[in-house]
Protein backbone atom coordinates (compact mmCIF):
# COMPACT_ATOMS: atom_id res chain seq x y z
CA UNK A 1 0.00 0.00 0.00
CA UNK A 2 1.10 3.37 -0.68
CA UNK A 3 2.38 5.46 1.98
CA UNK A 4 0.72 8.52 2.86
CA UNK A 5 2.32 11.93 2.03
CA UNK A 6 3.90 14.12 4.86
CA UNK A 7 5.47 17.17 4.29
CA UNK A 8 8.28 18.83 7.02
CA UNK A 9 8.83 22.14 7.06
CA UNK A 10 11.49 24.15 8.57
CA UNK A 11 11.43 27.87 9.02
CA UNK A 12 14.13 30.23 10.26
CA UNK A 13 14.70 33.62 11.45
CA UNK A 14 13.77 35.29 7.82
CA UNK A 15 10.72 33.82 8.46
CA UNK A 16 9.67 34.60 11.70
CA UNK A 17 11.58 38.13 12.44
CA UNK A 18 8.91 39.75 9.91
CA UNK A 19 5.30 39.18 10.94
CA UNK A 20 4.41 39.75 7.17
CA UNK A 21 6.44 37.31 6.07
CA UNK A 22 5.29 34.82 8.72
CA UNK A 23 1.38 35.46 8.18
CA UNK A 24 1.99 34.85 4.66
CA UNK A 25 3.88 31.75 4.70
CA UNK A 26 1.34 30.18 7.37
CA UNK A 27 -1.45 31.12 5.15
CA UNK A 28 0.80 29.31 2.26
CA UNK A 29 1.50 26.31 4.73
CA UNK A 30 -2.13 26.08 6.44
CA UNK A 31 -3.51 25.82 2.98
CA UNK A 32 -0.92 22.59 2.04
CA UNK A 33 -3.15 19.87 1.57
CA UNK A 34 -2.47 16.59 3.70
CA UNK A 35 -0.17 15.71 6.84
CA UNK A 36 2.67 18.23 7.53
CA UNK A 37 4.51 19.32 10.33
CA UNK A 38 5.97 22.91 11.14
CA UNK A 39 9.54 23.09 12.65
CA UNK A 40 11.28 26.86 13.28
CA UNK A 41 13.75 28.55 14.83
CA UNK A 42 13.93 31.17 16.97
CA UNK A 43 15.25 34.43 14.90
CA UNK A 44 16.29 37.50 16.77
CA UNK A 45 13.47 37.75 19.24
CA UNK A 46 15.70 35.62 21.60
CA UNK A 47 18.87 38.04 20.79
CA UNK A 48 16.78 41.07 21.37
CA UNK A 49 15.43 40.05 24.69
CA UNK A 50 18.13 38.74 26.21
CA UNK A 51 19.70 42.34 25.32
CA UNK A 52 17.06 44.07 26.98
CA UNK A 53 17.74 41.53 30.21
CA UNK A 54 20.78 42.32 30.36
CA UNK A 55 22.37 38.95 29.03
CA UNK A 56 25.56 39.24 27.28
CA UNK A 57 25.62 37.06 23.96
CA UNK A 58 28.65 34.22 25.11
CA UNK A 59 31.29 33.27 22.65
CA UNK A 60 33.85 31.15 22.90
CA UNK A 61 36.15 31.07 20.04
CA UNK A 62 33.26 32.20 17.61
CA UNK A 63 30.41 29.74 18.67
CA UNK A 64 27.90 30.58 20.28
CA UNK A 65 27.04 29.23 24.04
CA UNK A 66 24.11 28.59 25.49
CA UNK A 67 24.43 29.17 29.65
CA UNK A 68 21.81 29.12 31.45
CA UNK A 69 20.48 32.12 31.02
CA UNK A 70 20.58 31.83 27.36
CA UNK A 71 17.98 28.61 27.51
CA UNK A 72 15.85 30.50 29.91
CA UNK A 73 15.02 33.13 27.04
CA UNK A 74 15.36 30.41 24.26
CA UNK A 75 12.73 28.28 26.16
CA UNK A 76 10.31 31.68 26.93
CA UNK A 77 11.02 32.80 23.25
CA UNK A 78 11.24 29.61 21.10
CA UNK A 79 9.12 27.85 23.34
CA UNK A 80 6.20 30.51 24.40
CA UNK A 81 6.19 33.73 22.15
CA UNK A 82 7.02 32.76 19.15
CA UNK A 83 5.55 28.88 18.70
CA UNK A 84 2.41 29.63 20.70
CA UNK A 85 1.79 32.83 18.37
CA UNK A 86 2.44 30.76 15.25
CA UNK A 87 0.04 28.02 16.54
CA UNK A 88 -2.81 30.45 17.38
CA UNK A 89 -2.18 31.99 13.46
CA UNK A 90 -2.41 28.43 12.28
CA UNK A 91 -5.88 28.14 14.09
CA UNK A 92 -7.28 31.19 12.63
CA UNK A 93 -6.40 29.67 9.26
CA UNK A 94 -7.94 26.42 10.27
CA UNK A 95 -5.05 24.28 10.69
CA UNK A 96 -5.32 22.24 14.03
CA UNK A 97 -1.74 23.20 15.32
CA UNK A 98 -0.18 21.91 18.47
CA UNK A 99 2.85 23.55 19.34
CA UNK A 100 6.17 21.13 20.82
CA UNK A 101 8.78 20.85 22.34
CA UNK A 102 10.81 17.85 22.36
CA UNK A 103 10.05 16.89 25.68
CA UNK A 104 6.22 17.10 25.04
CA UNK A 105 5.05 13.34 24.15
CA UNK A 106 8.77 12.81 24.90
CA UNK A 107 8.84 13.28 20.92
CA UNK A 108 12.83 14.73 20.89
CA UNK A 109 15.12 13.16 23.08
CA UNK A 110 19.31 14.56 23.04
CA UNK A 111 22.52 14.46 24.99
CA UNK A 112 23.72 17.98 25.96
CA UNK A 113 26.89 18.38 23.77
CA UNK A 114 29.92 16.74 25.20
CA UNK A 115 32.52 18.89 26.16
CA UNK A 116 35.42 18.25 24.08
CA UNK A 117 37.44 21.80 23.53
CA UNK A 118 34.38 24.06 23.75
CA UNK A 119 31.62 24.10 26.09
CA UNK A 120 28.48 24.46 24.54
CA UNK A 121 26.42 25.12 27.47
CA UNK A 122 23.17 23.88 27.62
CA UNK A 123 23.21 22.16 23.89
CA UNK A 124 21.60 19.25 22.87
CA UNK A 125 22.66 16.65 20.07
CA UNK A 126 19.49 14.92 18.97
CA UNK A 127 19.30 11.02 20.02
CA UNK A 128 18.01 10.07 16.79
CA UNK A 129 16.74 6.82 18.18
CA UNK A 130 14.67 8.56 20.38
CA UNK A 131 12.12 9.71 18.29
CA UNK A 132 9.64 7.20 18.16
CA UNK A 133 7.66 7.36 14.86
CA UNK A 134 4.28 6.02 15.73
CA UNK A 135 3.80 8.32 18.84
CA UNK A 136 4.32 11.21 16.29
CA UNK A 137 1.76 9.28 14.18
CA UNK A 138 -0.91 9.33 16.56
CA UNK A 139 -0.88 12.94 16.23
CA UNK A 140 -0.72 13.01 13.06
CA UNK A 141 -3.61 10.66 12.11
CA UNK A 142 -5.86 12.38 15.25
CA UNK A 143 -6.00 15.29 12.58
CA UNK A 144 -3.01 17.54 14.66
CA UNK A 145 -0.56 19.26 12.78
CA UNK A 146 2.84 18.93 15.33
CA UNK A 147 4.67 22.46 15.28
CA UNK A 148 8.19 22.38 16.90
CA UNK A 149 10.70 24.78 18.26
CA UNK A 150 14.31 24.31 18.58
CA UNK A 151 14.18 22.48 21.51
CA UNK A 152 14.46 19.25 22.79
CA UNK A 153 15.10 17.43 26.46
CA UNK A 154 17.84 14.38 27.92
CA UNK A 155 14.58 12.68 29.62
CA UNK A 156 16.02 13.79 32.85
CA UNK A 157 14.43 17.09 33.47
CA UNK A 158 16.92 19.44 31.62
CA UNK A 159 15.64 21.25 28.01
CA UNK A 160 18.53 21.48 25.23
CA UNK A 161 19.01 24.51 22.71
CA UNK A 162 19.13 22.08 19.61
CA UNK A 163 19.33 23.54 16.33
CA UNK A 164 15.87 23.43 13.91
CA UNK A 165 17.68 21.82 11.03
CA UNK A 166 18.59 18.93 12.76
CA UNK A 167 15.31 18.42 14.29
CA UNK A 168 13.73 19.00 10.79
CA UNK A 169 15.78 16.21 9.31
CA UNK A 170 15.75 13.77 12.26
CA UNK A 171 11.94 14.22 12.34
CA UNK A 172 11.73 13.30 8.20
CA UNK A 173 14.09 10.66 9.00
CA UNK A 174 12.41 8.47 11.53
CA UNK A 175 9.36 9.36 9.89
CA UNK A 176 10.04 8.22 6.87
CA UNK A 177 9.16 4.44 7.94
CA UNK A 178 5.43 5.49 8.09
CA UNK A 179 4.86 8.11 5.31
CA UNK A 180 5.99 9.16 2.17
CA UNK A 181 7.67 12.47 3.50
CA UNK A 182 9.41 15.41 1.89
CA UNK A 183 11.68 17.93 4.08
CA UNK A 184 11.34 21.32 3.21
CA UNK A 185 14.11 23.66 4.16
CA UNK A 186 13.01 27.44 4.00
CA UNK A 187 15.46 30.14 3.42
CA UNK A 188 16.29 33.24 2.24
CA UNK A 189 16.95 32.17 -1.63
CA UNK A 190 14.89 31.09 -3.95
CA UNK A 191 17.12 27.44 -3.88
CA UNK A 192 20.34 26.35 -5.09
CA UNK A 193 21.62 28.88 -7.36
CA UNK A 194 23.48 27.76 -9.76
CA UNK A 195 25.37 31.82 -10.00
CA UNK A 196 25.14 33.21 -6.33
CA UNK A 197 24.50 36.75 -7.62
CA UNK A 198 21.17 35.57 -9.99
CA UNK A 199 18.22 34.60 -7.78
CA UNK A 200 16.61 33.62 -11.19
CA UNK A 201 19.55 30.58 -11.68
CA UNK A 202 17.68 28.18 -9.14
CA UNK A 203 18.77 24.80 -10.34
CA UNK A 204 15.50 22.38 -10.06
CA UNK A 205 16.72 19.36 -9.25
CA UNK A 206 19.92 17.44 -8.11
CA UNK A 207 20.37 13.98 -7.69
CA UNK A 208 23.61 12.48 -6.29
CA UNK A 209 25.24 12.19 -9.49
CA UNK A 210 24.45 15.79 -10.76
CA UNK A 211 25.24 16.59 -6.96
CA UNK A 212 28.81 15.11 -7.35
CA UNK A 213 29.30 17.34 -10.99
CA UNK A 214 28.05 20.14 -9.88
CA UNK A 215 31.13 20.12 -6.40
CA UNK A 216 33.55 19.59 -9.21
CA UNK A 217 32.35 21.83 -11.07
CA UNK A 218 32.80 24.08 -8.19
CA UNK A 219 28.93 25.84 -8.10
CA UNK A 220 28.56 24.48 -5.02
CA UNK A 221 30.30 25.48 -2.27
CA UNK A 222 31.20 26.53 1.11
CA UNK A 223 27.76 27.21 2.98
CA UNK A 224 25.61 25.13 0.86
CA UNK A 225 27.83 22.16 1.13
CA UNK A 226 26.96 20.98 4.87
CA UNK A 227 23.30 21.72 3.51
CA UNK A 228 22.94 19.15 0.70
CA UNK A 229 25.50 17.00 1.96
CA UNK A 230 22.54 16.71 5.34
CA UNK A 231 20.27 16.56 2.33
CA UNK A 232 21.36 13.54 0.86
CA UNK A 233 21.94 11.75 3.86
CA UNK A 234 18.93 12.05 5.33
CA UNK A 235 17.43 11.07 1.66
CA UNK A 236 19.82 7.68 2.04
CA UNK A 237 18.06 7.25 5.00
CA UNK A 238 14.78 7.00 3.31
CA UNK A 239 13.07 10.93 3.09
CA UNK A 240 11.65 10.82 -0.34
CA UNK A 241 12.93 14.55 -1.34
CA UNK A 242 14.41 17.43 0.25
CA UNK A 243 13.63 20.82 -1.06
CA UNK A 244 15.52 24.18 -0.66
CA UNK A 245 13.82 27.26 -1.15
CA UNK A 246 12.39 30.80 -0.34
CA UNK A 247 9.07 30.45 2.26
CA UNK A 248 6.98 33.17 0.09
CA UNK A 249 7.28 30.59 -2.74
CA UNK A 250 5.89 27.50 -0.80
CA UNK A 251 2.27 28.32 -2.34
CA UNK A 252 3.78 27.15 -5.49
CA UNK A 253 3.94 23.40 -4.28
CA UNK A 254 0.51 23.35 -4.03
CA UNK A 255 0.00 24.81 -7.59
CA UNK A 256 2.00 21.88 -8.95
CA UNK A 257 4.81 24.66 -9.73
CA UNK A 258 8.03 24.45 -9.51
CA UNK A 259 9.56 25.49 -5.55
CA UNK A 260 12.82 25.61 -5.30
CA UNK A 261 15.50 22.61 -5.62
CA UNK A 262 14.17 19.62 -4.86
CA UNK A 263 16.65 16.73 -4.03
CA UNK A 264 16.06 13.41 -4.82
CA UNK A 265 17.62 9.98 -5.27
CA UNK A 266 17.04 10.16 -8.89
CA UNK B 1 -20.49 0.80 31.86
CA UNK B 2 -18.31 2.74 34.23
CA UNK B 3 -16.47 5.86 33.06
CA UNK B 4 -12.94 5.82 33.74
CA UNK B 5 -11.54 7.94 36.80
CA UNK B 6 -9.69 11.39 35.54
CA UNK B 7 -8.04 13.77 37.77
CA UNK B 8 -7.70 17.34 37.17
CA UNK B 9 -5.14 18.91 39.34
CA UNK B 10 -4.72 22.96 38.96
CA UNK B 11 -1.47 24.19 41.16
CA UNK B 12 -1.01 28.27 41.33
CA UNK B 13 2.12 30.34 42.56
CA UNK B 14 2.85 28.97 45.98
CA UNK B 15 3.89 25.72 44.33
CA UNK B 16 5.12 26.89 41.02
CA UNK B 17 7.40 29.47 42.66
CA UNK B 18 9.10 27.21 44.98
CA UNK B 19 11.35 25.21 42.85
CA UNK B 20 11.28 22.03 45.95
CA UNK B 21 7.74 22.25 46.40
CA UNK B 22 6.99 22.21 42.63
CA UNK B 23 9.46 19.13 42.56
CA UNK B 24 8.23 17.22 45.09
CA UNK B 25 4.30 18.21 43.76
CA UNK B 26 5.70 16.71 40.11
CA UNK B 27 6.40 13.57 41.82
CA UNK B 28 3.37 12.89 43.85
CA UNK B 29 1.64 14.15 40.33
CA UNK B 30 3.43 11.42 38.61
CA UNK B 31 2.85 8.35 41.11
CA UNK B 32 -1.13 8.91 40.54
CA UNK B 33 -2.55 6.55 38.36
CA UNK B 34 -4.55 7.00 35.92
CA UNK B 35 -6.24 9.37 33.65
CA UNK B 36 -4.75 12.83 34.56
CA UNK B 37 -4.82 16.77 33.33
CA UNK B 38 -2.35 19.35 35.04
CA UNK B 39 -3.49 22.99 34.93
CA UNK B 40 -0.98 26.05 35.76
CA UNK B 41 -0.70 29.68 36.85
CA UNK B 42 2.04 31.50 36.23
CA UNK B 43 3.12 32.56 40.00
CA UNK B 44 5.69 35.44 40.61
CA UNK B 45 7.94 35.11 37.46
CA UNK B 46 6.24 36.79 35.25
CA UNK B 47 5.73 39.61 37.46
CA UNK B 48 9.82 39.75 37.96
CA UNK B 49 10.36 39.51 34.42
CA UNK B 50 7.83 42.18 33.84
CA UNK B 51 10.03 44.30 36.58
CA UNK B 52 13.43 43.44 34.79
CA UNK B 53 12.13 44.38 31.19
CA UNK B 54 10.96 47.70 32.90
CA UNK B 55 7.00 46.82 32.20
CA UNK B 56 5.01 48.68 35.01
CA UNK B 57 2.67 46.81 36.19
CA UNK B 58 -0.96 48.10 34.98
CA UNK B 59 -3.73 48.80 37.54
CA UNK B 60 -7.41 50.29 37.04
CA UNK B 61 -9.60 50.14 40.23
CA UNK B 62 -7.06 47.84 41.67
CA UNK B 63 -7.53 45.32 38.77
CA UNK B 64 -4.70 43.74 36.55
CA UNK B 65 -5.03 44.52 33.05
CA UNK B 66 -3.14 42.42 30.42
CA UNK B 67 -1.63 44.86 27.97
CA UNK B 68 -0.13 43.75 24.89
CA UNK B 69 3.47 43.29 26.61
CA UNK B 70 2.21 41.65 29.46
CA UNK B 71 0.67 39.31 27.45
CA UNK B 72 3.93 38.78 25.44
CA UNK B 73 5.30 38.24 29.00
CA UNK B 74 2.71 36.02 29.76
CA UNK B 75 3.04 33.95 27.24
CA UNK B 76 7.02 33.51 27.29
CA UNK B 77 6.74 32.85 31.17
CA UNK B 78 3.43 30.66 31.08
CA UNK B 79 3.11 29.03 28.07
CA UNK B 80 7.60 28.75 27.80
CA UNK B 81 9.25 29.06 30.77
CA UNK B 82 7.52 27.07 33.32
CA UNK B 83 5.30 25.22 31.39
CA UNK B 84 8.39 23.29 29.34
CA UNK B 85 10.26 22.88 32.42
CA UNK B 86 7.30 21.15 33.85
CA UNK B 87 7.16 19.24 31.02
CA UNK B 88 10.18 18.21 31.33
CA UNK B 89 10.06 17.26 34.65
CA UNK B 90 7.25 14.69 34.25
CA UNK B 91 9.06 13.40 31.57
CA UNK B 92 11.93 12.73 33.90
CA UNK B 93 9.18 11.08 35.61
CA UNK B 94 8.46 8.87 33.43
CA UNK B 95 4.61 10.96 32.79
CA UNK B 96 4.41 11.33 28.85
CA UNK B 97 3.71 15.16 29.46
CA UNK B 98 2.31 17.27 26.79
CA UNK B 99 2.16 21.11 27.32
CA UNK B 100 -0.76 22.93 26.26
CA UNK B 101 -2.23 26.49 25.83
CA UNK B 102 -5.73 26.57 24.81
CA UNK B 103 -5.04 27.67 21.46
CA UNK B 104 -3.16 24.15 21.01
CA UNK B 105 -5.22 22.01 19.54
CA UNK B 106 -7.86 24.33 19.75
CA UNK B 107 -8.58 23.26 22.99
CA UNK B 108 -9.84 26.15 24.61
CA UNK B 109 -12.06 29.15 22.77
CA UNK B 110 -12.47 32.40 24.85
CA UNK B 111 -13.62 35.71 24.24
CA UNK B 112 -11.72 38.88 24.99
CA UNK B 113 -13.25 40.40 27.90
CA UNK B 114 -15.88 42.91 26.70
CA UNK B 115 -15.12 46.37 28.05
CA UNK B 116 -17.50 47.68 30.44
CA UNK B 117 -16.52 50.01 33.16
CA UNK B 118 -12.70 48.39 32.95
CA UNK B 119 -10.88 47.27 29.94
CA UNK B 120 -9.18 44.25 31.53
CA UNK B 121 -6.83 44.15 27.73
CA UNK B 122 -6.00 40.45 26.45
CA UNK B 123 -8.21 38.59 28.99
CA UNK B 124 -10.39 35.72 27.73
CA UNK B 125 -13.69 34.61 29.45
CA UNK B 126 -13.38 31.12 28.28
CA UNK B 127 -16.37 30.10 26.48
CA UNK B 128 -16.90 26.69 27.73
CA UNK B 129 -18.87 25.33 24.22
CA UNK B 130 -15.54 25.28 22.82
CA UNK B 131 -13.91 22.56 24.53
CA UNK B 132 -14.41 19.31 22.48
CA UNK B 133 -14.11 16.63 25.31
CA UNK B 134 -13.50 14.24 22.63
CA UNK B 135 -10.49 15.96 20.98
CA UNK B 136 -8.98 15.78 24.31
CA UNK B 137 -9.70 12.47 24.86
CA UNK B 138 -7.77 11.10 21.84
CA UNK B 139 -4.65 12.66 23.51
CA UNK B 140 -5.40 11.11 27.22
CA UNK B 141 -6.49 8.24 25.82
CA UNK B 142 -3.11 8.08 23.37
CA UNK B 143 -1.37 8.19 26.43
CA UNK B 144 -0.64 11.93 27.16
CA UNK B 145 -0.85 14.03 30.50
CA UNK B 146 -2.17 17.14 29.14
CA UNK B 147 -0.65 20.43 30.90
CA UNK B 148 -2.40 23.33 30.50
CA UNK B 149 -0.92 26.93 31.14
CA UNK B 150 -3.28 29.90 31.65
CA UNK B 151 -3.35 30.76 28.05
CA UNK B 152 -6.27 30.57 25.81
CA UNK B 153 -7.19 32.08 22.18
CA UNK B 154 -10.07 33.60 20.18
CA UNK B 155 -10.43 31.52 17.13
CA UNK B 156 -8.85 34.77 15.29
CA UNK B 157 -5.01 34.31 16.04
CA UNK B 158 -5.26 36.50 19.07
CA UNK B 159 -3.65 34.72 22.42
CA UNK B 160 -5.38 35.54 25.64
CA UNK B 161 -4.79 35.64 29.16
CA UNK B 162 -7.18 33.40 31.26
CA UNK B 163 -7.72 32.25 34.47
CA UNK B 164 -6.03 28.74 35.51
CA UNK B 165 -9.21 27.95 38.43
CA UNK B 166 -11.58 28.68 35.49
CA UNK B 167 -9.44 26.80 33.01
CA UNK B 168 -9.36 23.50 35.32
CA UNK B 169 -13.37 23.95 36.05
CA UNK B 170 -13.96 24.45 32.37
CA UNK B 171 -11.85 21.47 31.22
CA UNK B 172 -14.05 18.96 33.99
CA UNK B 173 -16.91 20.46 32.78
CA UNK B 174 -16.30 19.42 29.71
CA UNK B 175 -14.62 15.71 30.19
CA UNK B 176 -17.55 15.14 32.75
CA UNK B 177 -19.28 13.66 29.89
CA UNK B 178 -16.66 11.23 29.51
CA UNK B 179 -15.29 10.61 32.42
CA UNK B 180 -15.64 10.34 36.01
CA UNK B 181 -13.79 13.65 37.02
CA UNK B 182 -12.33 14.73 39.71
CA UNK B 183 -11.09 18.67 40.14
CA UNK B 184 -8.15 19.38 42.70
CA UNK B 185 -7.55 22.52 43.41
CA UNK B 186 -4.24 23.13 45.36
CA UNK B 187 -3.87 26.49 47.62
CA UNK B 188 -1.88 27.60 50.19
CA UNK B 189 -4.30 26.16 52.96
CA UNK B 190 -5.10 22.20 53.74
CA UNK B 191 -8.26 22.61 53.20
CA UNK B 192 -11.51 24.49 53.86
CA UNK B 193 -11.05 25.63 57.70
CA UNK B 194 -13.60 25.37 60.63
CA UNK B 195 -10.55 27.76 61.99
CA UNK B 196 -8.45 29.71 59.79
CA UNK B 197 -6.21 30.02 62.61
CA UNK B 198 -5.70 26.14 62.77
CA UNK B 199 -4.56 24.31 59.94
CA UNK B 200 -5.71 21.25 61.67
CA UNK B 201 -9.46 22.31 61.56
CA UNK B 202 -9.78 21.18 58.39
CA UNK B 203 -13.49 19.96 56.59
CA UNK B 204 -12.94 16.40 55.84
CA UNK B 205 -16.16 16.99 53.41
CA UNK B 206 -18.87 19.21 52.35
CA UNK B 207 -22.26 18.81 50.74
CA UNK B 208 -24.84 21.37 49.46
CA UNK B 209 -26.69 20.73 52.97
CA UNK B 210 -23.76 21.19 55.06
CA UNK B 211 -22.55 24.03 52.94
CA UNK B 212 -25.80 26.18 53.59
CA UNK B 213 -25.21 25.32 57.08
CA UNK B 214 -21.28 26.43 57.34
CA UNK B 215 -22.42 29.68 55.28
CA UNK B 216 -25.26 29.91 58.15
CA UNK B 217 -22.70 29.69 60.81
CA UNK B 218 -20.30 32.00 58.82
CA UNK B 219 -17.91 29.47 58.95
CA UNK B 220 -17.25 30.03 55.26
CA UNK B 221 -17.08 33.49 54.19
CA UNK B 222 -15.26 35.99 51.75
CA UNK B 223 -13.00 34.92 50.07
CA UNK B 224 -14.05 31.34 50.15
CA UNK B 225 -17.35 31.63 49.17
CA UNK B 226 -16.51 32.35 45.18
CA UNK B 227 -14.28 29.30 45.81
CA UNK B 228 -16.45 26.82 46.99
CA UNK B 229 -19.96 28.68 44.84
CA UNK B 230 -17.92 28.01 41.73
CA UNK B 231 -17.06 23.95 42.72
CA UNK B 232 -20.54 23.41 43.25
CA UNK B 233 -21.70 24.78 39.93
CA UNK B 234 -19.00 22.24 38.40
CA UNK B 235 -20.22 19.80 40.59
CA UNK B 236 -23.72 20.49 39.16
CA UNK B 237 -22.74 20.43 35.79
CA UNK B 238 -21.39 17.02 36.13
CA UNK B 239 -18.25 16.90 37.77
CA UNK B 240 -17.95 13.98 40.34
CA UNK B 241 -15.72 15.76 42.95
CA UNK B 242 -13.96 18.25 43.95
CA UNK B 243 -11.16 18.13 46.16
CA UNK B 244 -9.30 21.68 47.82
CA UNK B 245 -6.15 20.98 49.67
CA UNK B 246 -2.12 22.05 50.03
CA UNK B 247 0.02 20.10 47.06
CA UNK B 248 2.45 18.59 49.23
CA UNK B 249 -0.86 16.55 50.78
CA UNK B 250 -1.02 15.18 47.47
CA UNK B 251 0.63 11.84 47.97
CA UNK B 252 -2.35 11.15 50.30
CA UNK B 253 -4.90 10.65 47.86
CA UNK B 254 -2.87 7.83 45.98
CA UNK B 255 -2.54 6.10 49.80
CA UNK B 256 -6.33 6.23 49.81
CA UNK B 257 -5.61 8.63 53.07
CA UNK B 258 -7.76 11.80 53.54
CA UNK B 259 -6.34 14.54 51.40
CA UNK B 260 -8.25 18.18 51.73
CA UNK B 261 -11.75 18.83 51.77
CA UNK B 262 -14.10 17.11 49.82
CA UNK B 263 -17.03 18.80 48.03
CA UNK B 264 -19.53 16.63 46.00
CA UNK B 265 -23.34 15.88 45.80
CA UNK B 266 -24.14 14.08 48.93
Amino acid sequence: MAKNQLHIIKIGGNVIDNSENLHHFLKDFSALKGLKILVHGGGKIATQLSAELGIEPKLVEGRRITDIETLRVVTMVYGGLVNKNIVAQLQQAGNNALGLTGADGNFIRAKKRPVKTIDYGFVGDIDEHSIDPDSLARLLDAGFTPVFCAITHDGHGQLLNTNADTIASALAVALARLYDTTLIYCFEKKGVLRDIEDENSVIGSIDPLTYEELKEEKVIHSGMLPKLDNAFTAINQGVSAVIIGRSDELGNLKLGKAFGTKLSRQ
